[in-house]
């Protein structure tokens, strides 16, 4: 009964915010979670989900190499698992969310965004998009009042960037919440 | 093209925090929101909204007489109104403020939960769920791992109540999200 | 695990055909149904559920006195409860049905309008908005295109409608799904 | 202000039905809609979109190397798009449409299926749901009642096929929709 949920979102739509809250929501309940960010993103200090309001919970990282199903299977008293920056799994990764939470009964809640910076899906997130039992968006708006969904990335000086690898994590570059008329540069007729 | 919006839960799902991070979104686009709450509830203060982890912002307060759409059609340069308890709207306010939305262009996003401890509608909500343009909800669990819906009331013991008036604050009784086959006592068959 | 669902819109948009190719679904899976309309409404002969594109079913009709949960309670082998023109319903009714899903187990789906000529709740519509453990919407269009969720009345000339009783069956009298611009009349600033 | 929309669901969930209906719903208010389906789907003949209810609609078919941006704005007078079996779309043609409705301004509302037979991702329905504003599944359920998310693939004689290449149109073979627990064959502990 148990399923996998993908709750997603341009970016600094609050994504850690909410997971931060729904672990607080089972904990209220005498119930046990556990939480998962991505190796890959220190922006904030390694292992650790923070809100941009203020909250911040520790977490275990993930990289691409742990077996999620192997390790959800080993865990006794689980009631759910949450996992932010979900963008970052592997499709293999994304499997073993799927099974665990139908194989394990177990809820598995991931948080990501669905495109990068040029509009192309993140194969982590493609296969959540696909596999999840539940899909739900955290809406932000655009700089133009609009919802946003895309997250054009800019330099320093505040310059768009239309090229480069996928993953670039904010600090050197910036990522912002737009909707998809101003991502592309407006309307056409 | 704005629109009313209705974000409903059972208690304790965490809309105060939404609404926290929806008034930050717009202000990390430089747009300004305005926050109520209602009178009737000072939990925490009166005029506070306060997350159950941590964050907590000034707001102003709604009594029963207040109209909303005369107070919004002056107010200049806000992008959008945020309102929580929005149970404790009358009927005549919830009008108001979807004629703001749709008049006036402001959009109006109300935080609140459906029912009351009896499973009875607060007539706020009711009107709410009649004519806001979107209906999202937000998720807690019961304590039996389900969905919670219901708001059921206890006494200081813990003692379920199951008659009184539609109102009573926090403090005296306490409210706990309950799914709907525990708030009516489990299965029959 | 069944729930009551309750699945919305303004007038025209499919209802009814929705309902039909739920009920063809369960069949399909060899599983029964049970399908019931209102006895307020024979726009369509009494007793029958007819989709606007042409797929039609006999239905039971339900008037106000069917105690819904005693006679869930009696069916067998019976998958799914599908209820037409739901906001005709009693919040009693309503209660029955939310009851009977929860308790007995079965999932009761319906469909229906929200608001009345005037913009006024329907109580059953009401209550399933309260009760409802999944509020879904079938979208429809306004003449204006923007998205309908009103249902204004006119008269056999096309003069609106402002007053009178919340029920009056179409053919006297017409409904036409609306945005909330268009119903308060347009803009205001 | 027009979007992208991606209804998903598992097989026969009623997509075309859906599709047929929204149509009818422009039209009923004087507009007009252009729909599409695959060229690789003949089920029903090529150029037809066919409800398992009943109704049945003309519409233009689509191939991989169809440019619907360009098509779309050398269209006049369409209210809507409307594209059957859009899981065939490819990720050029996704964005074509992505951007019609962002800078032509005119909605287009997609239906397909969202994984394979063997839960991988079609490419088309990745950047489908990568890229639409709006996700919205319509529901249909598994043999043993849970909601399906999954179309594996039988045989003549009712044996599941495991491997094979991504596109084999039903007739040969037969798609049933399945909950995730029963397409990896049952619960673990």
């Amino acid at each position: 009964m148990a399923k996998l949920y993908f709750r997603y979102s341009a970016m600094n739509a609050g994504k850690s915010t909410a997971l931060i809250q729904v672990a607080h929501n089972y904990e209220e309940n005498d119930r046990q979670v556990v939480l998962f960010t991505a190796a890959i993103d220190d922006r904030f200090g390694s292992g650790l989900i923070t809100s941009r309001i203020g909250p911040q919970r520790e977490a275990r990282t993930f990289d691409s190499v742990l077996d999620f199903y192997a390790e959800i299977a080993m865990m006794s008293a689980i009631s759910c698992v949450l996992i932010d920056e979900a963008q970052f799994l592997t499709p293999d990764q994304v499997r073993q969310l799927h099974r665990a939470a139908h194989l394990l009964d177990i809820p598995v809640i991931c948080y990501g965004i669905r495109s990068d910076f040029a509009g192309e899906p993140f194969p982590g997130s493609a296969y959540l998009l696909t596999l999840a039992d539940s899909l739900e968006e955290l809406k932000n708006i655009c700089s133009c009042g609009r919802k946003a969904t895309m997250n054009p990335r800019f330099d320093a000086r505040g310059e768009r960037i239309r090229s480069g690898a996928q993953v670039a994590i904010e600090g050197v570059v910036e990522y912002r919440p737009m909707c998809a008329r101003c991502f592309y540069g407006g309307l056409s007729r």
